[in-house]
């Protein structure tokens, strides 16, 4: 009775799967928000290397994992899938629970797998450092890990409230040698303006976003990297679903349903997409969910519009799926998933679709955290939860219809420094705080201006 | 270029190994404090349960691990063992450096090992619950996962310093379902009695131990467990070595050197018996070294002597290197190491020279910490860096009479919950302070009143 499915350094994917090649309607171009034309790849430069910029726009289905990545990757990777048999259990269903484990990571999470192909390719473009925000943690712990490894500076950019709650995460990338700022800060024009205007800010990804690109616009030799949202980040998490694909063929149990937390994408994106390729190239019919928290909702109550991926309004207006750029998310323990915009691919396959959403509330969400750990013993991040509470009302529905379905979640990492967000659930103090309709509609109404042209 | 050696479940082993049956001095009995003579088993029946008792005291060279136990370490065994060739590389050395990591397991240390397989005898012996102590919360936190998986009640006596310093570890064991107390406490005569001599105590394991045996032996439904220092729990352990055993023979390199923390015993144990085996039957002469704090040094400044294994004066006098019971180690990080004595087969074996033993100081600790993680990418818990120390000493050697050895070690645990230790240590504020000359002569002094008289 296995619980573990390995697969050999061997059997390590070599390309990364670029979805775009597969999709039946192409994402749509970033604009400039001045022109609102498409932008050309060259406006990237200042923040991005070229290869990078290459990877965002390309076409191609596969692209090479470069040697010197996969060297790095192989001291964790591929990734445990695990499965969940005492979770099975304790719900009483029929349905086939399986988990990749991404926390077993230098980092923790999933993060590193984009954090390390980053850094690389920012190494081999000449630069000496790179600067970027982090919500929770999870990501600049990563950046942090892979700037080490390539002799890179990095500069986080923390949000202010996860600075000042959770010190370890901080002083975990200070341990990989990172300079690790609370944003906003005084350290940029922007932080500077916010700090004016509220000396007590809290700050948001979107503020955190747009210092880190103001560090790395003014300095030549620093280049800016994102843990989420863009294509090449997606791109890189997908070595996450193909190896679980060569996992679930071992256990003999292709998955009828993919669940994955949901923050910018590419948690789900590097578990689902290598599974939306066999719907579009071999007729498979596997539904693909992202769970993302009920006082964050752009997939399941944003709309489908052009916006900034910062609060600045520095970056290229993207065609995404929102809740404007200006929406203040209430200050839940999953920080990786409290950002106000859906990458642009993920944001197409939804409109398209081709993949489906669900939110979660927080409460419901550290139950199912609790359920996980009482029966498999792992503490989960708190974004891991949401992909567990969905996981356990498809199966509980499973169980009600008699149907053993075959589910496969991303358990992208794990919660050892979230351990007082579960003493306040154990002590009956967390609170639920779902979006508030009038302030979605008060942000989605300052995009109307933001919109180009119907052509 | 291999980093990682898995094995499947199949090859996990089926076997605890009893070393007793292969130890030319066989170890000297428990005396009974009163009349210094050798205890009868059933003296222990009050706390532990038979099946526990007969393994203490066997002399079977295997004894066969139940199928509902291995069904449980299969959840996470056998664990990974990777190369550091990372580290190799940093410390410019020709030797080998391979680590067994046993921090993969839901308690993210190599405790979960014994607590599972003592878990389950309780269990069968009828049994409602267990109390324990625990010192920096990693053994605590492994016998509330094991009691959980099998509905037992956990009570657990936190020793005070780490119960204040480490808030989360004492959430951790909330979640697996224990109930956790600071040591001294009022629920107990002797933790009163503690706390009348001093209100501001900060506890020691050896006053832990004596409560939680107090409230065991107190009530015919609670037995009590030991996470380190008895021939059961060392038994449990050897299932390290013997899976490190199969991966070293896959990786083509057995060890010319096994290197392991040292607090009880258990952990040296867990990976160091397999290989003495070897030693013992097959004409090998792997060096197994034992690494301990100089803050609390019995191996090498110790002397071996009859003493009780707590503060109260509870338990059997144990032939065992040992610093006194009454002797108080400083409050270093690395709580699982600050134990008055050692194991009494450990003991034995130093004793006849089969093993040795080296001491390290804190900050030297957390240096070769952090060349660990900047390196590997992992966080050791204080505990394991003791270990990493010696390798790194061992592999600079190799390096300096250019020979290419075999070195492995116990990579016994994460220090996820230790990231206040290493703001410390980068903060430059860790104080080394190895054991006083005065404090530990006083120590020993007291235990002459205690040894049989002379045969």
């Amino acid at each position: 009775m296995e619980y573990k499915y390995h697969l050999s350094e061997s059997e390590m994917p070599r390309f990364f799967y670029n979805i775009v090649a597969d999709m039946p309607n192409k994402p749509m171009p970033p604009l400039h928000p001045g022109t609102r034309e498409p932008i050309t790849p060259d406006l990237l430069e200042p923040l991005f290397p070229r290869d990078l910029i290459l990877q965002e726009v390309s076409t191609e289905r596969y692209i090479e994992i470069p040697e010197e990545v996969r060297k790095i990757y192989a001291q964790w990777r591929p990734t445990p899938l695990f499965r969940a048999r005492n979770l099975e259990k304790l719900i009483d269903t029929p349905a086939r629970i399986f988990y990749k484990y991404e926390g077993v990571s230098p980092a923790g999470s999933h993060k590193p797998n984009t954090a390390v192909a980053q850094a690389f390719y920012n190494k081999v473009s000449g630069v000496k450092g790179i600067a970027t925000e982090t919500g929770a943690g999870q990501w600049g712990t990563a950046l942090a890990f892979g700037c080490q490894l390539f002799g890179l500076d990095c500069e986080v950019y923390m949000v202010r409230v996860s600075y000042d709650q959770k010190p370890y995460r901080k002083v975990m990338m200070n341990t990989f040698g990172a300079q690790v700022y609370p944003s906003p800060s005084d350290r940029t024009e922007f932080g500077r303006k916010m700090l004016k205007k509220d000396p007590g800010s809290s700050g948001s990804l979107g503020i955190a976003i747009s210092e880190a690109i103001e560090k790395a616009a003014a300095d030549p030799k620093t280049h800016y990297a994102l843990g989420s949202v863009l294509n090449h980040v997606l791109l890189h998490q997908t070595i996450i679903g193909q190896e679980s694909l060569l996992q679930m063929e071992k256990a003999g149990h292709m998955p009828d349903i993919v669940v994955a937390p949901f923050g910018g994408g590419s948690n789900f994106a590097g578990i689902a997409f290598p599974f939306l390729h066999l719907n579009f190239t071999k007729n498979q019919n596997i539904r693909c969910i992202a769970v993302e928290p009920t006082s964050c909702p752009k997939l399941t109550r944003g709309s489908f519009k052009y916006d900034f991926g910062d609060t600045a309004g520095m970056t290229p207006l993207l065609p995404m799926f929102t809740l404007g750029h200006d929406f203040m998310p209430s200050a839940i323990h999953a920080g990786g998933l409290r950002y106000h915009g859906a990458g642009v691919i993920v944001s197409q396959l939804l409109k398209d679709q081709l993949i489906e959403a669900v939110a979660q509330n927080q409460e419901r969400c550290f139950s199912a955290g609790m359920d996980f750990i009482r029966s498999e013993g792992i503490i989960p991040a708190p974004e891991a939860t949401h992909a567990i509470a969905t996981v356990i009302d498809e199966a509980i529905q499973c169980r009600e219809e008699g149907t053993p379905k075959n589910i496969l979640f991303n358990l992208c990492g794990h919660g050892y420094f979230d351990m007082g967000a579960y003493a306040d659930y154990m002590a009956g103090k967390l609170k639920d705080a779902p979006a508030d309709e009038d302030a979605i509609r008060k942000s989605l109404k300052t995009l109307d201006a933001l919109q180009p042209p119907a052509r």
